[in-house]
């Protein structure tokens, strides 16, 4: 039988917010089965930016990650949160590892290319991206693998990736090795029917669902990506996936129940 | 017979001089033997708290590292220079891992008690606070480990460290199982009798030299912690210790001379 194999993603509200940040990992902390967790930005790079008077760059209403942008966001990543997490994780007995893609190549993106628009310094992966051996290997040494959203393309590059993505694909990587969970953590109870709603939770929302949801515009726009990355891993041998609210982690596991669940 | 380690530290003049940088991590990756680098910062940090209005504090004309100074160091050190040294040694197939101390908890610090003043968040290192098991996973697994100056207290605290330090604390850690050879990297020929003269390098120095040259106040004041670690390394089983210029690492490895050895 596989070993069990928790891939928890995070976002930027968390991250923004210290007590809740520091609940949040308490409960990670406690989770007794392998763990991975993946982190966003917050609001830090944007503030950052701001001060330094360094403008978001815009073409065609795409943002572009240029070289001025990128170096907030790997300072601030990579650096900054990554660090602090790995450092209050590593407080709370759990042998946190922050990496970065370039760390130990774990994962190797390719600088988008897009027939119209060069979106500077964004890296897109893929299931073969990730250095799966070089992770196990981490796991095995009863590491806690911290990822920022932070990858490279061995030509000497950093490149801004999508962390929902990253942790999709990391899940995806590790199915053959592990029983693999993912779990998305945001400050939703889950996919909700009204949004303004706690209680219209969607228990379960499959393809065919999340093509009548969007078609009939009832989700939102930030779960969009969420939920495509969702099911790009439950389709790819990722055991089980579940978009949960960031406070019931601890819950979610030890009751086996809290928020959507994405099924093939 | 002990494999051999390289246990190479460079300082900021260097990373602030990307084409130097380039030629010497191409110096760097080509050395064959197991291998770790160690870096300080460099003048990234002091721009980039100038520019957010964050000024030095100074108490008693020593450097504090208050918390709004830690979070800019962490950030440049950790995440700035320490990921975009890493993406260039991948560029080069060499396969670099970053790390800060809180990674893995490979250098776990003491928060400086000082009887008069408060140094804020800064880190005070002894050969025990190396995690050495670990460091020896990665340098089986053929990861080439490179440390930033920050390490952390397992309190959740982050912590500056003297860059110089780490190197000689990791050399000395690293004794048992290899033969370990530290190098100090920087801008001049080695220790100089006369520091604007490059022809007056002086070939080696002792305890007794150094004590001799310091009361006679031959040293340059940039040179006295740098030497008093290499001592330290010297006295503690590492094999060998060499201050040398940042050009001449390849020159020094294939024809063992270049610089100043230090000695017992």
């Amino acid at each position: 039988m596989k070993d069990k194999l928790f891939v928890v993603k995070i976002g930027g509200a968390l991250i923004d917010d210290e007590k809740l940040l520091d609940q949040f990992l308490e409960q990670f902390a406690g989770i007794q089965e392998k763990k991975i967790l993946v982190h966003g930005g917050g609001k830090l790079a944007t503030t950052l930016a701001d001060k330094l008077g360094i403008t978001q760059q815009l073409i065609n209403g795409r943002r572009i990650t240029d070289k001025a942008t990128l170096d907030i966001v790997a300072m601030v990543y990579a650096g900054s949160i990554n660090k602090n997490i790995v450092s209050k994780l590593q407080q709370r007995n759990c042998n946190a590892l922050g990496l970065s893609g370039a760390d130990a190549n774990v994962i190797q993106a390719k600088k988008r290319n897009h027939p119209e628009i060069d979106f500077g310094f964004v890296g897109d992966i893929d299931e073969g991206s990730v250095h799966k051996k070089m992770i196990s290997y981490f796991l095995y040494l009863d590491l806690v693998p911290v990822f920022s959203a932070i990858t490279h393309d061995k030509n000497g590059n950093l490149l801004n990736t999508n962390a929902d993505t990253i942790a999709s694909i990391i899940a995806q990587a590790l199915t053959e090795k592990y029983d693999v969970e993912l779990l998305y953590c945001f400050d939703k109870e889950g996919v909700l029917e009204d949004v303004d709603n706690p209680d219209s939770i969607i228990k379960s929302v499959s393809q065919e669902d999340f093509s009548i949801l969007k078609e009939e515009g009832k989700l939102h726009k930030g779960i969009l990506p969420k939920l495509e990355n969702a099911l790009g891993a439950i389709k790819n041998n990722v055991n089980k996936v579940f978009l949960i609210k960031e406070t019931e982690l601890k819950n979610h596991i030890e009751n086996h129940h809290a928020g959507t669940q994405i099924c093939l």
